[in-house]
Protein backbone atom coordinates (compact mmCIF):
# COMPACT_ATOMS: atom_id res chain seq x y z
CA UNK A 1 0.00 0.00 0.00
CA UNK A 2 1.59 3.37 -1.07
CA UNK A 3 0.50 6.23 0.84
CA UNK A 4 0.87 9.92 -0.33
CA UNK A 5 2.78 12.10 2.60
CA UNK A 6 0.58 15.44 2.38
CA UNK A 7 1.35 18.55 0.38
CA UNK A 8 3.98 21.00 2.47
CA UNK A 9 0.64 23.48 2.18
CA UNK A 10 -1.66 21.39 4.15
CA UNK A 11 1.84 20.24 6.55
CA UNK A 12 2.40 24.13 7.36
CA UNK A 13 -1.59 24.41 7.57
CA UNK A 14 -2.10 21.24 10.24
CA UNK A 15 -3.82 22.35 13.77
CA UNK A 16 -4.52 20.70 17.00
CA UNK A 17 -7.29 21.67 19.03
CA UNK A 18 -6.07 22.25 22.59
CA UNK A 19 -9.44 24.13 23.81
CA UNK A 20 -12.34 25.89 22.80
CA UNK A 21 -11.11 28.11 20.09
CA UNK A 22 -7.92 27.86 20.39
CA UNK A 23 -5.49 25.73 18.59
CA UNK A 24 -1.80 24.52 18.76
CA UNK A 25 0.30 24.55 14.85
CA UNK A 26 3.90 24.98 14.42
CA UNK A 27 5.48 26.95 11.85
CA UNK A 28 7.02 25.34 8.88
CA UNK A 29 10.60 24.98 6.82
CA UNK A 30 9.02 24.51 3.68
CA UNK A 31 7.33 28.29 3.68
CA UNK A 32 10.27 29.72 5.22
CA UNK A 33 10.97 33.76 4.62
CA UNK A 34 14.19 35.46 5.41
CA UNK A 35 13.73 35.60 8.95
CA UNK A 36 10.00 33.98 9.82
CA UNK A 37 7.34 32.72 7.86
CA UNK A 38 6.05 34.14 4.59
CA UNK A 39 3.73 35.98 5.80
CA UNK A 40 0.80 34.24 3.45
CA UNK A 41 1.38 30.96 5.31
CA UNK A 42 0.77 33.00 8.22
CA UNK A 43 -2.78 34.62 7.31
CA UNK A 44 -3.68 31.35 5.47
CA UNK A 45 -3.34 29.58 8.79
CA UNK A 46 -5.26 32.21 10.94
CA UNK A 47 -7.97 31.72 8.21
CA UNK A 48 -7.91 27.87 8.49
CA UNK A 49 -8.45 28.38 12.39
CA UNK A 50 -11.51 29.77 11.49
CA UNK A 51 -13.01 27.13 8.81
CA UNK A 52 -11.93 24.79 12.12
CA UNK A 53 -14.15 26.42 14.39
CA UNK A 54 -17.29 24.60 15.00
CA UNK A 55 -19.56 27.75 14.81
CA UNK A 56 -18.20 28.80 11.33
CA UNK A 57 -21.31 30.68 9.47
CA UNK A 58 -20.28 30.79 5.58
CA UNK A 59 -17.70 31.28 3.50
CA UNK A 60 -14.31 33.96 4.29
CA UNK A 61 -15.71 37.70 3.11
CA UNK A 62 -12.68 39.66 4.35
CA UNK A 63 -9.66 39.18 6.32
CA UNK A 64 -6.93 41.73 8.24
CA UNK A 65 -3.90 40.14 9.44
CA UNK A 66 -1.32 42.47 11.40
CA UNK A 67 1.88 41.17 11.76
CA UNK A 68 2.64 42.72 15.15
CA UNK A 69 5.88 40.70 15.84
CA UNK A 70 8.49 38.04 14.92
CA UNK A 71 7.10 34.42 14.61
CA UNK A 72 10.11 32.37 16.09
CA UNK A 73 10.42 28.06 14.16
CA UNK A 74 8.25 26.94 16.57
CA UNK A 75 5.17 26.20 17.92
CA UNK A 76 2.27 28.31 18.09
CA UNK A 77 -1.24 28.65 19.22
CA UNK A 78 -3.85 30.38 17.27
CA UNK A 79 -7.51 31.92 19.45
CA UNK A 80 -10.11 32.45 16.74
CA UNK A 81 -13.24 33.73 18.46
CA UNK A 82 -16.47 34.61 16.36
CA UNK A 83 -16.99 38.10 18.30
CA UNK A 84 -20.20 38.47 16.39
CA UNK A 85 -22.99 36.12 14.80
CA UNK A 86 -25.60 37.62 12.37
CA UNK A 87 -28.26 35.96 10.32
CA UNK A 88 -25.68 35.89 7.35
CA UNK A 89 -22.36 37.16 8.57
CA UNK A 90 -19.91 36.73 11.65
CA UNK A 91 -17.45 38.67 13.15
CA UNK A 92 -14.13 37.03 14.08
CA UNK A 93 -11.54 38.27 15.99
CA UNK A 94 -7.57 36.16 16.54
CA UNK A 95 -4.52 36.53 17.55
CA UNK A 96 -1.27 33.92 17.15
CA UNK A 97 1.15 33.58 20.19
CA UNK A 98 4.47 32.05 21.11
CA UNK A 99 5.36 31.18 24.69
CA UNK A 100 8.58 32.85 25.17
CA UNK A 101 11.44 31.58 27.40
CA UNK A 102 10.14 32.24 30.99
CA UNK A 103 6.50 30.51 29.51
CA UNK A 104 4.87 33.56 29.09
CA UNK A 105 2.94 34.17 26.22
CA UNK A 106 3.87 36.54 23.44
CA UNK A 107 1.27 37.78 20.77
CA UNK A 108 2.71 37.75 17.31
CA UNK A 109 -0.15 38.09 15.28
CA UNK A 110 -3.69 39.84 15.17
CA UNK A 111 -6.47 39.55 12.79
CA UNK A 112 -10.13 39.85 12.25
CA UNK A 113 -12.39 37.92 9.46
CA UNK A 114 -15.53 38.15 8.54
CA UNK A 115 -17.44 35.20 7.30
CA UNK A 116 -20.64 35.27 5.19
CA UNK A 117 -23.65 33.18 3.65
CA UNK A 118 -23.64 34.57 0.69
CA UNK A 119 -26.71 34.51 -2.01
CA UNK A 120 -27.02 35.14 -6.04
CA UNK A 121 -27.47 38.99 -6.65
CA UNK A 122 -26.83 41.23 -9.60
CA UNK A 123 -23.16 40.83 -9.93
CA UNK A 124 -21.03 42.41 -12.27
CA UNK A 125 -16.94 43.35 -12.46
CA UNK A 126 -15.51 46.51 -12.49
CA UNK A 127 -12.02 45.76 -12.73
CA UNK A 128 -11.64 43.43 -15.94
CA UNK A 129 -8.30 41.27 -16.04
CA UNK A 130 -6.39 42.87 -18.40
CA UNK A 131 -5.09 41.38 -21.51
CA UNK A 132 -1.85 39.58 -20.93
CA UNK A 133 -0.11 36.81 -22.60
CA UNK A 134 -1.45 33.13 -21.77
CA UNK A 135 0.52 31.32 -18.67
CA UNK A 136 2.40 29.20 -21.59
CA UNK A 137 3.61 32.14 -23.91
CA UNK A 138 5.12 32.93 -20.34
CA UNK A 139 8.92 32.09 -19.43
CA UNK A 140 9.04 30.46 -15.85
CA UNK A 141 11.36 32.13 -13.62
CA UNK A 142 11.97 32.07 -10.17
CA UNK A 143 9.99 34.75 -8.26
CA UNK A 144 13.23 36.04 -6.36
CA UNK A 145 16.36 33.64 -5.20
CA UNK A 146 17.24 32.66 -1.60
CA UNK A 147 13.99 32.04 0.49
CA UNK A 148 12.08 28.47 0.69
CA UNK A 149 9.09 29.44 0.62
CA UNK A 150 9.50 30.97 -2.94
CA UNK A 151 10.08 27.38 -4.16
CA UNK A 152 6.65 26.56 -3.41
CA UNK A 153 5.21 28.00 -6.31
CA UNK A 154 5.22 28.55 -10.04
CA UNK A 155 5.43 32.44 -11.25
CA UNK A 156 5.39 33.27 -15.33
CA UNK A 157 5.75 37.27 -14.73
CA UNK A 158 4.34 38.99 -17.63
CA UNK A 159 5.41 42.89 -16.57
CA UNK A 160 7.44 44.01 -13.43
CA UNK A 161 9.85 41.00 -12.55
CA UNK A 162 12.05 41.77 -9.90
CA UNK A 163 15.24 43.64 -11.07
CA UNK A 164 18.13 41.91 -12.59
CA UNK A 165 20.19 44.79 -12.14
CA UNK A 166 20.29 46.79 -8.65
CA UNK A 167 21.18 50.26 -9.75
CA UNK A 168 18.42 52.01 -7.86
CA UNK A 169 17.33 52.91 -11.57
CA UNK A 170 13.68 51.38 -11.00
CA UNK A 171 10.98 53.21 -12.65
CA UNK A 172 7.50 52.04 -11.99
CA UNK A 173 5.60 49.68 -9.31
CA UNK A 174 3.39 47.95 -11.20
CA UNK A 175 3.62 43.60 -11.34
CA UNK A 176 1.65 41.66 -13.35
CA UNK A 177 2.47 37.36 -13.40
CA UNK A 178 1.01 34.45 -13.92
CA UNK A 179 1.41 32.09 -10.35
CA UNK A 180 0.43 28.86 -9.14
CA UNK A 181 0.80 26.17 -6.11
CA UNK A 182 4.17 24.18 -7.61
CA UNK A 183 2.61 21.14 -6.55
CA UNK A 184 -0.40 20.73 -8.12
CA UNK A 185 -2.73 21.36 -5.33
CA UNK A 186 -6.05 22.71 -6.08
CA UNK A 187 -7.31 26.09 -5.16
CA UNK A 188 -9.48 27.02 -1.93
CA UNK A 189 -9.54 29.56 0.46
CA UNK A 190 -6.61 29.38 2.86
CA UNK A 191 -4.55 28.83 -0.79
CA UNK A 192 -5.76 32.22 -2.46
CA UNK A 193 -4.76 33.72 1.16
CA UNK A 194 -1.47 32.58 0.99
CA UNK A 195 -1.62 33.98 -2.68
CA UNK A 196 -2.36 37.38 -2.05
CA UNK A 197 0.55 38.07 -0.49
CA UNK A 198 3.00 36.72 -2.54
CA UNK A 199 3.86 39.98 -4.56
CA UNK A 200 7.77 40.83 -3.76
CA UNK A 201 8.27 44.13 -1.53
CA UNK A 202 6.94 47.04 -4.35
CA UNK A 203 10.43 49.29 -3.15
CA UNK A 204 12.61 46.90 -4.78
CA UNK A 205 11.12 47.23 -8.27
CA UNK A 206 10.60 51.37 -7.59
CA UNK A 207 14.00 51.48 -6.38
CA UNK A 208 15.91 48.58 -8.44
CA UNK A 209 17.24 48.69 -4.41
CA UNK A 210 16.85 45.70 -2.04
CA UNK A 211 16.15 47.24 0.66
CA UNK A 212 14.99 45.55 4.46
CA UNK A 213 10.83 45.40 3.81
CA UNK A 214 8.52 43.67 5.46
CA UNK A 215 4.22 43.52 5.70
CA UNK A 216 3.21 45.28 8.69
CA UNK A 217 -0.83 44.99 7.68
CA UNK A 218 -2.82 43.10 4.64
CA UNK A 219 -6.29 42.58 4.14
CA UNK A 220 -7.89 40.37 1.60
CA UNK A 221 -11.09 40.71 0.49
CA UNK A 222 -12.72 37.38 -1.20
CA UNK A 223 -14.85 37.84 -4.43
CA UNK A 224 -15.82 34.03 -5.29
CA UNK A 225 -17.21 31.28 -3.34
CA UNK A 226 -16.38 27.61 -2.80
CA UNK A 227 -17.24 26.69 -6.13
CA UNK A 228 -15.56 29.10 -8.87
CA UNK A 229 -11.93 28.38 -6.45
CA UNK A 230 -12.84 24.85 -7.11
CA UNK A 231 -13.55 25.51 -10.84
CA UNK A 232 -10.20 27.29 -10.42
CA UNK A 233 -9.23 23.83 -9.16
CA UNK A 234 -4.77 23.60 -10.47
CA UNK A 235 -4.71 26.58 -13.13
CA UNK A 236 -3.26 29.60 -12.81
CA UNK A 237 -3.83 33.14 -10.95
CA UNK A 238 -2.79 36.75 -12.71
CA UNK A 239 -2.22 38.39 -9.76
CA UNK A 240 -1.21 42.37 -10.47
CA UNK A 241 -0.12 44.67 -7.75
CA UNK A 242 0.69 48.21 -8.21
CA UNK A 243 2.02 50.66 -5.42
CA UNK A 244 0.45 53.90 -4.57
CA UNK A 245 2.31 55.82 -1.85
CA UNK A 246 6.06 55.20 -0.20
CA UNK A 247 6.54 57.34 2.18
CA UNK A 248 8.34 58.08 5.33
CA UNK A 249 9.51 54.45 6.17
CA UNK A 250 6.33 53.06 4.82
CA UNK A 251 4.25 51.84 1.86
CA UNK A 252 0.81 50.48 0.43
CA UNK A 253 0.24 48.04 -2.40
CA UNK A 254 -3.04 47.57 -3.60
CA UNK A 255 -3.82 44.56 -5.62
CA UNK A 256 -6.29 41.88 -7.89
CA UNK A 257 -6.19 38.17 -8.50
CA UNK A 258 -8.13 36.70 -11.31
CA UNK A 259 -8.07 33.07 -12.51
CA UNK A 260 -7.78 32.05 -15.98
CA UNK A 261 -11.33 32.68 -17.09
CA UNK A 262 -10.97 36.32 -15.89
CA UNK A 263 -13.02 35.61 -12.77
CA UNK A 264 -11.76 38.25 -10.05
CA UNK A 265 -11.04 35.75 -7.00
CA UNK A 266 -10.03 38.39 -4.41
CA UNK A 267 -8.37 42.02 -4.13
CA UNK A 268 -5.88 42.70 -1.47
CA UNK A 269 -4.15 45.72 0.18
CA UNK A 270 -1.53 45.84 2.81
CA UNK A 271 0.81 48.38 4.25
CA UNK A 272 4.52 47.60 4.55
CA UNK A 273 7.49 48.85 6.51
CA UNK A 274 10.91 49.54 4.47
CA UNK A 275 13.82 50.59 5.69
CA UNK A 276 16.20 53.77 4.65
CA UNK B 1 -17.55 86.52 27.38
CA UNK B 2 -18.35 84.96 24.44
CA UNK B 3 -17.68 81.01 24.32
CA UNK B 4 -18.03 78.88 20.88
CA UNK B 5 -19.54 75.73 21.07
CA UNK B 6 -17.38 72.74 19.96
CA UNK B 7 -17.56 71.71 16.20
CA UNK B 8 -20.17 68.35 16.01
CA UNK B 9 -17.08 66.68 14.62
CA UNK B 10 -15.23 67.00 18.56
CA UNK B 11 -19.04 67.06 20.75
CA UNK B 12 -19.68 63.67 18.07
CA UNK B 13 -15.62 61.80 19.20
CA UNK B 14 -15.79 63.39 22.89
CA UNK B 15 -14.73 60.48 25.19
CA UNK B 16 -14.93 59.74 29.01
CA UNK B 17 -12.52 57.96 30.84
CA UNK B 18 -14.45 54.83 32.19
CA UNK B 19 -11.15 52.21 32.99
CA UNK B 20 -7.84 52.11 31.87
CA UNK B 21 -8.13 51.49 28.20
CA UNK B 22 -11.83 52.29 28.55
CA UNK B 23 -13.97 55.05 26.86
CA UNK B 24 -17.92 55.83 27.23
CA UNK B 25 -19.43 58.43 24.14
CA UNK B 26 -22.86 58.96 22.83
CA UNK B 27 -23.61 58.70 19.21
CA UNK B 28 -24.18 61.74 17.69
CA UNK B 29 -27.31 63.27 16.30
CA UNK B 30 -25.02 65.52 13.53
CA UNK B 31 -23.87 62.54 12.32
CA UNK B 32 -26.32 60.45 11.70
CA UNK B 33 -26.96 58.16 8.72
CA UNK B 34 -30.36 56.20 8.00
CA UNK B 35 -30.46 53.91 10.89
CA UNK B 36 -27.49 54.09 12.81
CA UNK B 37 -24.04 57.02 12.57
CA UNK B 38 -22.54 57.57 9.53
CA UNK B 39 -19.67 54.89 9.38
CA UNK B 40 -16.39 56.99 9.22
CA UNK B 41 -17.91 58.89 12.60
CA UNK B 42 -17.33 54.98 14.20
CA UNK B 43 -14.04 55.09 12.34
CA UNK B 44 -12.99 58.28 13.23
CA UNK B 45 -14.26 57.28 17.19
CA UNK B 46 -12.05 54.44 17.44
CA UNK B 47 -9.28 56.30 16.42
CA UNK B 48 -9.87 59.00 18.94
CA UNK B 49 -9.86 56.09 21.97
CA UNK B 50 -6.41 55.00 20.64
CA UNK B 51 -5.28 59.02 20.66
CA UNK B 52 -6.15 59.12 24.22
CA UNK B 53 -4.52 56.31 25.63
CA UNK B 54 -1.63 56.92 28.00
CA UNK B 55 0.37 54.51 26.61
CA UNK B 56 0.39 55.21 22.61
CA UNK B 57 3.62 55.47 20.43
CA UNK B 58 3.80 57.86 17.52
CA UNK B 59 0.54 58.57 14.70
CA UNK B 60 -1.65 56.66 12.92
CA UNK B 61 -0.76 53.89 10.65
CA UNK B 62 -3.19 51.72 9.45
CA UNK B 63 -6.92 51.16 10.71
CA UNK B 64 -9.21 48.45 10.21
CA UNK B 65 -13.02 49.11 11.20
CA UNK B 66 -15.14 46.01 11.19
CA UNK B 67 -19.25 46.90 11.20
CA UNK B 68 -20.31 43.93 12.93
CA UNK B 69 -23.61 45.14 14.18
CA UNK B 70 -26.07 47.92 14.60
CA UNK B 71 -25.00 50.94 16.55
CA UNK B 72 -28.25 52.13 18.40
CA UNK B 73 -28.86 56.25 19.43
CA UNK B 74 -27.39 56.51 22.76
CA UNK B 75 -24.25 55.77 25.06
CA UNK B 76 -21.66 53.48 24.14
CA UNK B 77 -18.56 51.97 24.86
CA UNK B 78 -15.04 51.84 23.63
CA UNK B 79 -12.21 49.19 24.58
CA UNK B 80 -8.45 49.88 23.23
CA UNK B 81 -5.61 48.29 24.04
CA UNK B 82 -2.13 48.25 23.33
CA UNK B 83 -1.60 44.12 21.84
CA UNK B 84 1.94 44.35 21.35
CA UNK B 85 4.44 47.63 21.49
CA UNK B 86 7.88 47.21 19.38
CA UNK B 87 10.74 49.65 19.27
CA UNK B 88 8.95 51.87 16.20
CA UNK B 89 5.55 50.67 15.91
CA UNK B 90 2.33 49.78 17.93
CA UNK B 91 -0.69 47.01 17.84
CA UNK B 92 -3.70 48.11 18.41
CA UNK B 93 -6.88 45.88 19.20
CA UNK B 94 -10.52 47.98 19.48
CA UNK B 95 -13.97 46.92 20.11
CA UNK B 96 -17.16 49.14 20.59
CA UNK B 97 -19.77 47.80 23.21
CA UNK B 98 -23.48 48.99 23.80
CA UNK B 99 -25.70 47.43 26.69
CA UNK B 100 -28.99 45.66 25.55
CA UNK B 101 -31.92 46.40 27.49
CA UNK B 102 -31.14 43.22 29.99
CA UNK B 103 -28.17 44.95 30.93
CA UNK B 104 -25.65 43.26 29.00
CA UNK B 105 -23.10 44.31 26.83
CA UNK B 106 -23.10 43.95 23.32
CA UNK B 107 -20.23 44.08 20.87
CA UNK B 108 -21.26 46.67 17.44
CA UNK B 109 -17.56 47.20 16.24
CA UNK B 110 -14.37 45.31 16.47
CA UNK B 111 -11.18 47.26 14.97
CA UNK B 112 -7.53 47.01 14.47
CA UNK B 113 -5.03 49.90 14.17
CA UNK B 114 -1.27 50.69 14.01
CA UNK B 115 0.70 53.19 14.80
CA UNK B 116 4.15 54.29 14.34
CA UNK B 117 6.93 56.47 15.23
CA UNK B 118 7.82 57.45 11.42
CA UNK B 119 10.98 59.06 10.32
CA UNK B 120 12.46 60.10 6.95
CA UNK B 121 13.17 57.99 4.37
CA UNK B 122 13.43 58.05 0.38
CA UNK B 123 9.56 58.68 -0.43
CA UNK B 124 7.96 58.65 -3.72
CA UNK B 125 4.54 58.96 -4.69
CA UNK B 126 3.12 56.30 -7.52
CA UNK B 127 -0.25 57.50 -7.70
CA UNK B 128 -0.24 61.26 -8.62
CA UNK B 129 -3.58 63.21 -7.93
CA UNK B 130 -5.43 62.86 -11.22
CA UNK B 131 -5.69 66.67 -13.09
CA UNK B 132 -9.22 68.31 -12.16
CA UNK B 133 -10.76 71.50 -11.87
CA UNK B 134 -10.20 73.36 -9.31
CA UNK B 135 -12.75 73.38 -6.13
CA UNK B 136 -13.91 76.85 -6.72
CA UNK B 137 -14.72 75.65 -10.39
CA UNK B 138 -17.03 72.91 -9.58
CA UNK B 139 -20.20 73.30 -7.90
CA UNK B 140 -21.22 72.56 -4.60
CA UNK B 141 -23.88 70.19 -4.36
CA UNK B 142 -25.68 67.70 -1.48
CA UNK B 143 -23.57 64.56 -1.71
CA UNK B 144 -27.21 62.89 -1.72
CA UNK B 145 -30.26 64.14 0.44
CA UNK B 146 -32.11 62.83 3.37
CA UNK B 147 -29.49 61.98 6.08
CA UNK B 148 -28.08 64.04 8.26
CA UNK B 149 -24.56 63.58 8.44
CA UNK B 150 -24.10 64.54 4.99
CA UNK B 151 -24.44 68.03 5.98
CA UNK B 152 -21.44 68.46 7.86
CA UNK B 153 -19.59 68.07 4.78
CA UNK B 154 -19.15 70.53 1.72
CA UNK B 155 -19.04 68.14 -1.81
CA UNK B 156 -17.96 69.09 -5.20
CA UNK B 157 -18.56 66.43 -7.31
CA UNK B 158 -16.28 66.69 -10.21
CA UNK B 159 -17.09 62.94 -11.94
CA UNK B 160 -19.35 59.91 -11.26
CA UNK B 161 -21.50 62.51 -8.48
CA UNK B 162 -24.64 60.66 -7.40
CA UNK B 163 -27.72 59.66 -9.72
CA UNK B 164 -30.47 62.10 -10.42
CA UNK B 165 -31.91 59.45 -12.84
CA UNK B 166 -32.45 56.25 -10.87
CA UNK B 167 -33.03 54.58 -14.17
CA UNK B 168 -31.01 51.43 -13.81
CA UNK B 169 -28.56 52.41 -16.74
CA UNK B 170 -25.67 53.44 -14.78
CA UNK B 171 -22.36 52.79 -16.62
CA UNK B 172 -19.05 53.48 -14.46
CA UNK B 173 -18.32 53.24 -10.65
CA UNK B 174 -16.17 55.56 -10.28
CA UNK B 175 -16.41 59.23 -8.19
CA UNK B 176 -13.76 62.25 -8.24
CA UNK B 177 -14.80 64.98 -6.04
CA UNK B 178 -13.47 67.83 -4.09
CA UNK B 179 -14.89 67.39 -0.26
CA UNK B 180 -14.09 68.84 3.31
CA UNK B 181 -15.40 70.23 6.49
CA UNK B 182 -18.39 72.09 5.80
CA UNK B 183 -17.63 73.73 9.29
CA UNK B 184 -14.41 75.05 8.94
CA UNK B 185 -12.43 72.23 10.99
CA UNK B 186 -9.03 71.41 10.39
CA UNK B 187 -8.05 68.19 9.37
CA UNK B 188 -6.60 66.01 11.48
CA UNK B 189 -6.09 61.86 11.79
CA UNK B 190 -9.41 61.74 13.06
CA UNK B 191 -11.34 63.76 10.44
CA UNK B 192 -8.79 61.84 7.46
CA UNK B 193 -10.75 58.65 9.04
CA UNK B 194 -14.15 60.38 8.58
CA UNK B 195 -13.41 61.58 5.37
CA UNK B 196 -11.93 58.22 4.27
CA UNK B 197 -15.68 56.55 4.54
CA UNK B 198 -17.26 59.57 2.78
CA UNK B 199 -18.08 57.68 -0.42
CA UNK B 200 -21.40 56.96 -1.37
CA UNK B 201 -21.97 53.19 -2.12
CA UNK B 202 -20.77 52.02 -5.72
CA UNK B 203 -23.88 49.72 -6.52
CA UNK B 204 -26.08 52.92 -6.30
CA UNK B 205 -23.60 54.82 -8.84
CA UNK B 206 -22.84 51.42 -10.80
CA UNK B 207 -26.64 50.57 -11.28
CA UNK B 208 -28.45 54.17 -11.32
CA UNK B 209 -30.36 51.90 -8.42
CA UNK B 210 -30.59 52.96 -4.59
CA UNK B 211 -30.91 49.39 -2.87
CA UNK B 212 -29.89 49.11 0.80
CA UNK B 213 -25.83 49.14 1.37
CA UNK B 214 -23.57 49.08 4.45
CA UNK B 215 -20.12 48.96 4.81
CA UNK B 216 -19.22 45.83 6.26
CA UNK B 217 -14.83 46.44 7.15
CA UNK B 218 -12.61 49.41 6.00
CA UNK B 219 -8.89 49.67 6.10
CA UNK B 220 -7.33 53.06 6.20
CA UNK B 221 -3.81 53.82 5.70
CA UNK B 222 -2.82 56.96 6.10
CA UNK B 223 0.60 58.24 4.25
CA UNK B 224 0.96 61.71 6.13
CA UNK B 225 1.80 63.08 9.44
CA UNK B 226 0.44 65.40 11.72
CA UNK B 227 2.20 67.94 10.70
CA UNK B 228 1.61 67.65 7.00
CA UNK B 229 -2.47 67.31 7.95
CA UNK B 230 -1.88 70.41 9.68
CA UNK B 231 -0.71 72.37 6.76
CA UNK B 232 -3.94 70.80 5.08
CA UNK B 233 -5.69 72.69 7.33
CA UNK B 234 -9.42 73.96 6.25
CA UNK B 235 -8.24 73.33 2.60
CA UNK B 236 -10.07 70.31 0.39
CA UNK B 237 -9.05 66.87 -0.17
CA UNK B 238 -10.11 65.28 -3.52
CA UNK B 239 -11.01 62.16 -3.20
CA UNK B 240 -11.23 59.26 -6.01
CA UNK B 241 -13.29 55.68 -5.43
CA UNK B 242 -14.04 53.59 -7.85
CA UNK B 243 -15.78 49.69 -7.45
CA UNK B 244 -13.84 46.76 -8.20
CA UNK B 245 -15.91 43.51 -8.12
CA UNK B 246 -19.66 42.98 -7.46
CA UNK B 247 -20.65 39.85 -6.59
CA UNK B 248 -23.23 37.72 -4.66
CA UNK B 249 -24.38 40.47 -2.23
CA UNK B 250 -21.01 42.46 -1.59
CA UNK B 251 -18.96 44.71 -3.19
CA UNK B 252 -15.50 46.60 -2.72
CA UNK B 253 -14.29 49.87 -3.68
CA UNK B 254 -10.40 50.97 -3.49
CA UNK B 255 -9.67 55.18 -2.77
CA UNK B 256 -7.40 57.54 -2.51
CA UNK B 257 -6.86 61.03 -1.27
CA UNK B 258 -5.10 64.20 -1.89
CA UNK B 259 -4.94 67.77 -0.23
CA UNK B 260 -5.03 70.89 -2.47
CA UNK B 261 -1.16 70.50 -2.92
CA UNK B 262 -1.72 67.12 -4.21
CA UNK B 263 0.36 64.97 -1.67
CA UNK B 264 -1.26 61.39 -0.76
CA UNK B 265 -2.97 61.76 2.37
CA UNK B 266 -4.28 58.37 2.91
CA UNK B 267 -5.83 55.56 0.84
CA UNK B 268 -8.91 53.33 1.70
CA UNK B 269 -10.43 50.15 0.53
CA UNK B 270 -14.39 48.98 1.81
CA UNK B 271 -15.90 45.72 1.73
CA UNK B 272 -19.78 46.04 1.31
CA UNK B 273 -23.02 44.78 1.87
CA UNK B 274 -25.83 45.23 -0.70
CA UNK B 275 -29.10 44.13 -1.64
CA UNK B 276 -30.35 42.26 -4.48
Amino acid sequence: METTPPHPFDQALALQAAAPGRWRGHTSAAYWNMVGPFGGITAATLLRAVQLHPDLLGEPLSLTVNYAGPLAEGPFEIVAQPARTNRSTQHWTLSMLQRDPQGADVLTTTATAVTAARRETWSVSDMPMPAVPAPSEVQRVPLFEGVEWVNRYEFRPVHGAIPTVWNGQGEGSETRLWMRDGGGRPLDFCALAAMADIFFPRVWLRRATRVPAGTVSITIYFHAGAARLAETGTGYLLGRVRAQEFRNGFFDHSAQLWNEAGSMLATTHQIVYFKE
